[in-house]
């Protein structure tokens, strides 16, 4: 009956930017195990990054480039219409700086994901998710690339050679046809703890999720991404975290 | 008679910045053994970077981070306060981002050199030059500073355990205690190309530079830099180095 | 046979950066009657525009505000999917800072014309057109709006209770329904001095342009933009003002 | 016994950034009379001042320039060496975005004030205050500074013909020369909100505060600064406000 035996819950941290806070990221980092750390270009300055990389490596979460389009006043969400070299050298920079100082506290950059709009625009279109890819490959550490699950972007990145981690979300809606509704309409977030709960056990347990017009997807996801920047998130990510380790599923980090 | 066998000369390269362009690093690049290449910070895109770097490779040169106060419109040369943790975050940062470009390119990183503002405040401060040589220690890839010779800031990163490069530069005036005239002086520049020769010639074979008042300063360096971003720049490059190899001097790049 | 009595010729200027230089803007602005200065969002620190507007002013040169999507790094070039009121609020933004600059040295900022990724999107997306239109008119000067002569946002900014000039483009080519040619398209630009000036005379005297088809477009353009960023630009201005001069067309600026 | 009969209460607005929220606007402006508005440099996107722009306007609050360095990851708190010019050229540009986005909603900026680490620069560097009054000059709207009361850049700017407002603090330490405490310092900040009131009414009916040795210092308070950006801000710049009116005092925003 259980779908994965193990899982990854994984969620966006260091979106602090300078003065300015986002987040609870000292509780989130108890729930989760890996750490998508925001490396300058749409949050996180390296001070703030330095802080991140070091919280989660205490315990012992891995730690991924969430990597952007560079848009700091945006935090990201806004479409841009990039050339393939630059998202390709935009991604270098972002995994590298998040190496630099991953290293320097002892620990490694696990791997990519995308953030954002510009893992919106991954998810559908071949050309930014092979850009993505291609600086993935060129970086050459075997990082993988986690992307939604059953998007083209996924299969882009993996026809090209790039492991990559299919997810699912805890809280968003789905279309029928596997896509993440839009943050625009009012089904786009599931406000409901015990739904998300409930929905999280059964993307893992199952494999499935119900889409807004009650049909029934297959994801096939190997980790869940749970979000940080509402209240109570961490203690809902903790409640996804203890309901799956009571259904008998490992919940660990990637790799 | 010869004070060191071998030299390195360096030169800041990657100064472009998006649509804007800076020097012609085509041209310095078939001069110099050492290329410093800015990081984002003061110049330097992730697109620029990742072309700087296939052009500094292709000829052999050695790529260093050239590392900056986060300043752009400044173009890194106004002196910021900084507190020391933030010089350790936005140097580690630096470092790694161009690592992240370099690797992806088949190449590494040979060492630091921080620019401008950075680099005066270093050469006398030692609370930033330490915070450098932190940040370099903590790396940990044994990367060389690049620092003024005879400075402070070079004794610091030293004494911190850092591999230190002394540096003397071809077309600066020098006062009587090493410090190099600011540019807001008359005598900050070396405007004879004939003068410029000559002073890198002694300043290799027989180790010293005559300062402003006539004074003469012993320099001890192992690299020398040159300036790429006036008219000239890379002929003048090209001509102090065919004098140093007609001296017999082997000019090569660190490490 | 004159299609208008008179004309007006804008370009774009005050694009340096910091220690980056772009566009040789002193010559340019001995030819044009009208400056789109940058206003720092894609181009123009302050302390350019105060350079600019000087200079500007000097010459009797009206000043506009070239107002741009937030990406330095990208020069405005890219498109970005902004929501309306970010875009009134940036455009406000520009134009203030503009004329806190331009009232400090005794003018006036003129008009506004947005600039690259925003214009064309301007040109063809009423959403956006709107948007610009609506900061033009909550900013109360009653200042034009420079925009693609026959363009849907042209028609837009008019509908809109806005005072629009439709412009021409010297050295661009046409599609035959009256849109620029790509940038990446091959006939993007015209690149013979000879056939622009010949283009512009026919653009101002018959009002009419030759597209890539060879149609006839009518165009009704009261400004013709020249650009400034390529080299012999100035001197291309120079002869086309002369030129139209020649033909009895007065060059002067609008209002 | 009265030292005035009116006074102003200002305090720093619209300091969040894109996605970042800092302070409790709408709960401060309900108690000052004088709105600081970020205008982008150090905080304060257009879009959030386009949000507390309206909120100030809405509640008849004035609105000031808060003006800063360029710094945003450092939130302006970094002293940075900026040429007169570039201090100059940066004011102006703040002041006219803020005045852009104010006119367009209805209001005028009505004064200006510099932040962070530019405003305690200006306090004791008569270069720096000298170019901030300069700009003010050029601006040419007759809009007063508002500078520490005491303090050489106060004097600074009077002298340079420019209207200031003296400003006190409700929660900063004195040194017994009538700066302010450095926020390193432990007596950087009064935290008893019962010190805090008492200190305000004794600033504003005696005209004193007593410094951290002890001694009293006069300070000829126009205005006084309450912060906003800790929990419980608001709701002690409202028992201020409260304490004052009942003591008799007039607490009105400036000119």
């Amino acid at each position: 009956l259980v779908a994965v035996a193990e899982i990854d819950l994984n969620a966006d941290l260091g979106e602090s930017y300078g003065a300015w806070t986002l987040g609870d990221d000292d509780s989130l980092l108890d729930a989760v195990t890996s750490a998508n750390v925001a490396c300058g270009f749409h949050a996180g300055d390296p001070s703030t990054m330095v802080r991140t990389v070091a919280a989660a490596l205490e315990r012992g979460v891995a730690i991924g480039a969430q990597v952007s389009y560079p848009d700091l006043v945006g935090f990201g969400r806004r479409d841009m219409e990039l050339a393939p070299e630059e998202i390709i050298a935009d991604v270098l920079y972002q995994i590298g700086a998040l190496e630099g100082i991953t290293r320097a506290a002892g620990g490694h950059v696990a791997y990519v994901k995308p953030h954002g709009a510009l893992y919106n625009r991954a998810a559908r279109d071949p050309v930014v998710a092979g850009a993505i890819a291609t600086a993935i490959d060129r970086y050459g550490a075997g990082l993988p690339m986690v992307m939604l699950a059953g998007s083209t972007g996924l299969q882009t990145a993996a026809d090209a050679g790039v492991k990559v981690v299919p997810e699912s979300f805890a809280d968003r809606g789905y279309t029928p046809d596997g896509r993440l509704v839009s943050r625009r309409e009012r089904s786009a977030l599931v406000t409901s703890p015990d739904e998300v709960v409930a929905r999280v056990l059964r993307m893992v347990t199952e494999g499935t999720v119900v889409a807004i017009d009650g049909s029934v997807l297959r994801l096939g996801a190997r980790s869940v991404c749970v979000h940080g920047d509402t209240p109570g998130a961490a203690a809902l990510a903790r409640r996804v975290r203890t309901a799956l380790e009571d259904a008998g599923v490992e919940v660990r980090s990637l790799g």
